[in-house]
């Protein structure tokens, strides 16, 4: 195995993307998921700069079991004109009991003058100082060479320097940073060239200075190729890759870690975690999102929902012949599967594809199933046009699908009538309440629920309604929903499309609702949902 | 300025995107943008296996002036065995009367035999005979070889013989498909570098087969390098290159070709459109986002909206002496914005910057300016905590910042109550009704307001109850919604967060509500969009 060192701060620099709002909790969650996905080094944050940070730090020490990663906190080399020792920040780098200290320190001349304001000369003195300082109380120092690249543009001597200063103090890693995203693929595999060859590192027997003295690269995507720049940089010599999950980070983000560990290890053979590892990318990059909160990107290479999901009737007839086919790669390699998308542009065999995925076989030489298959097809395609997409809403295709295979869903109940009101209070907390009849277990009820939304009290209300004659509702719970108002263009109203998410404690699955009036929509999205629910239960009309 | 062909594909490969469902009149829509950008061709379907792509190029012959690009239409070869003159689908391409017509071609023996299940030879013939007829027909024809690096990898000799039947016949450009986008961007400049150099291509005066005879390329995003592996071929000697706006497409996307072109321009200096083109990317990128319903990326290189946002109190002290500190070029070359970005992680510099942004001037050096920052950072960073994130909501920033100044922000009217009502009709489609009372412009006001849907009945009502006193409101417009309901974890209850855009005709802005009810949060955002809209119109307290 590639002792390459796999370093994630999603904690900290990916915790700088817009939107990215995570407590102290948060982060120890997310820290046990990096860990179980099998990274190396997790950059907790900065402690002593951030409360909530030095929170973390201080919780991690009692409350996170690492059992494959080493926590790192990272901070600033001390400040000019002071020393180390004696410097609060550095001080706070210590108490966080961290065994990693990873320093940002200036390599970019025009970054010591300006923004630091201060010389090149006491620059290098920060440099070894805290370095120094640091290796002293039995840290495991790596530094981060903030705007390195664009530093050795404008002087390499000093950009060079700033690393020989960290390696004599007795520094582990040195990390190029592209820290504005400005660099290109070929440049950073030239300057990591020369800086390797620069500083006598690579494989010759010499080693380097220090024996262990490696070279890092941190990439961020402003140019697209934040991947492409960290792999260039490994083909180049450097054995440290910093990165985050999800590629979160600073305005186009970090690398994305885990796509970078998938090409070395799928693509370039360099075997950089255990295979078994990697398989859990997919499920793990979901999970994190859920905390973030940030909407999972669909189209992420590898872990994306829509990563091998296939949509041009074209191509999901060849692979009916053969996945690889349209596959670059088994998506099992990193926890993913293979989803055919049912849309307009479906055909035949997308249709008879996702019906199998769902456990209905459908042959396309009987004439009964061909016919099926062609009055969905239409169905699809109509309802597409006035707004769904059930290609993100893979639970309402079943049940479309098997409402045209008789005796495939129970008539599980009938529904009069609904309704919502909501009344704001002085106090100004919102109260809704919702009124639900329907017939079920032969027998018409009439239920009001209330919830903190209107669409809490109808899905309330209608498990309330249901509960006596399918008490196995009580398990399911409502944990996303997503509404989008589609374009009023073209002389159509406006209609309201509503995905909802939901849970019975081991699987999820997703319903959609469309209508002009969002209640109206959620409503549909709602029923579909319960119905879903009893489906999976197994359970018989009542 | 260099003849690169700029190849747009987002109205055919970019519509396989899950997701994405675009009507005939969307299609022309973004096509006349597209043009507006100034790509040099726009693919605008698959006439005769697609319906709604025959009506496109029918509906663009009449009503699509275009006066950049040249309109392409994609289409197949011949089926094996048949003739191209009288094969159906190769006739609805010229019925398309496109000027290009590009055609996706095997070049890789594995899908010749096991998707075509054809020959060899038959598919060379196949090739040929498409070509030749259409180019007798007085048409421009492209090549996709499809598969082209796996192809390549599994039968060099058989892959390179494709193209050659492509420039024999006649074709243009031979664009080499990274259809299952695998690839990375070393291995594209090996092969590239092999074809052109085996193809006799390249800058010398022989120029190669037919003249005009073009390398292009076509990736996807499978291994996160879709943007590098189009520059690594481009560097190679590829002169036409393929992607799709927002890098839509199928499974990860296409190529980004807003960032491959920025890049050869603003950082390569590869002058591939007029520079004042370019500057109208962002907004172009946005306008194609809001047709195609697809929610925009944030993140994305150059025009995504957090492409030039700084988080990080850090970088916005840098920025504050120099803006190319922390960025690597001026974000007005693509038309975008510096932005500052006010969080739990912003600085006195992060507020100062934003005020200034907003036109308010805090001098640092004044206490009672100096205090006002601290109070402002003090409830932003409180507030982030309960949900907000200011970072998507500059206007709701703006109304805390000015009810922080004296004097700043009027106080237009106050709330009394607020209730909404929603029924289901036994048609389906059901009815909203919301009544607001509040006192503006001395006098107490009751109104009711019906809507397609709790929130917009709300918006009416509020509207009505303000129309007297401020008959300024009737320009606004609620043209964006959006929902997140927030973790219940640790110990809390849910909260929603509600994100809403406004627009009065000139411009948008966004407010936002944070409350456990979907409907409260919502009212919240309703009233700081409308306080806004009166801010703006720049009316007095009545």
């Amino acid at each position: 195995m590639s002792d390459l060192h796999v370093y994630d701060t999603t904690l900290r620099d990916g915790a700088q993307q817009e939107g990215l709002n995570l407590s102290v909790q948060d982060k120890l969650t997310i820290a046990s998921h990096l860990d179980e996905l099998g990274v190396g080094f997790i950059e907790g944050g900065w402690p002593g700069a951030n409360p909530k940070d030095t929170e973390f730090f201080a919780r991690a020490a009692t409350d996170l079991t690492l059992k494959n990663a080493t926590l790192a906190a990272f901070g600033a080399t001390r400040r000019a004109g002071g020393a180390a020792s004696t410097d609060p920040l550095v001080r706070a780098l210590l108490d966080s009991q961290a065994p990693v200290v990873t320093l940002v320190a200036k390599s970019h001349v025009g970054h010591v003058e300006r923004a630091l304001r201060t010389t090149k000369a006491e620059n290098l003195e920060m440099i070894r100082d805290t370095v120094t300082f640091l290796r002293g109380e039995g840290r495991r120092v790596f530094v981060d060479a903030e705007h390195f690249f664009d530093g050795y543009a404008v002087d390499r001597a000093y950009a060079i320097e700033a690393l020989r200063a960290v390696f004599e103090s007795g520094g582990e890693v040195a990390a190029l940073c592209d820290t504005n995203g400005g660099m290109l693929p070929g440049q950073v595999w030239d300057v990591v060239t020369d800086v390797t060859a620069a500083l006598g590192l690579g494989s010759g027997p010499d080693g380097g200075a220090a024996g262990d003295a490696r070279l890092g690269i941190h990439c961020h995507n402003d140019t697209g190729c934040a991947v492409a720049n960290s792999m260039a940089a490994v083909d180049a010599g450097a054995t440290h890759v910093q990165g985050t999950i999800n590629g979160y980070g600073e305005r186009t983000g970090n690398a994305n870690l885990v796509t970078v560990v998938a090409n070395l290890q799928l693509k370039v053979g360099q075997q950089v975690m255990e295979p078994h590892r990697l398989q859990e990318a997919t499920r793990i990059s979901h999970a994190i999102s859920e905390i973030t909160n940030v909407p999972a990107y669909s189209r992420q290479p590898y872990t994306g929902a829509s990563a091998f999901a296939h949509k041009a009737g074209l191509h999901a007839s060849a692979i009916k012949v053969d996945p690889d086919l349209y596959q670059h790669l088994d998506p099992k390699h990193v926890g993913n599967d293979m989803r055919m998308l049912i849309s307009d542009m479906a055909g035949r065999a997308s249709v008879e594809l996702k019906a199998r995925e769902i456990g209905i076989d459908l042959d396309p030489l009987k004439d009964e199933d061909s016919a099926l298959v062609q009055r969905v097809l239409a169905t699809v395609k109509d309802l597409e046009l006035r707004g769904y997409t059930f290609d993100a809403a893979d639970a309402s295709f079943e049940l479309l699908l098997r409402r045209e295979i008789e005796g495939s869903l129970p008539d599980f109940f009938e529904v009069e009538s609904w309704r919502v009101i909501t009344d704001s209070q002085s106090s100004g907390a919102a109260l809704s309440e919702a009124t639900v009849k329907l017939t079920a277990g032969g027998r018409r009820v009439l239920r009001t629920g209330e919830g903190n939304g209107p669409v809490n009290a109808l899905d309330h209300a209608l498990r309330l309604a249901l509960a006596t004659a399918y008490p196995e509702i009580e398990h399911l719970e409502l944990i996303d929903y997503r509404v989008r108002i589609l374009d009023a263009a073209h002389g159509t109203d406006a209609v309201t499309r509503v995905l909802i998410e939901t849970s019975d404690g081991e699987t999820t699955w997703e319903t959609i609702g469309v209508a002009a009036n969002i209640l109206e929509a959620s409503w549909m999205a709602l029923v579909e949902s319960v119905t879903y629910g009893l489906l999976r239960a197994g359970v018989p009309a009542r």
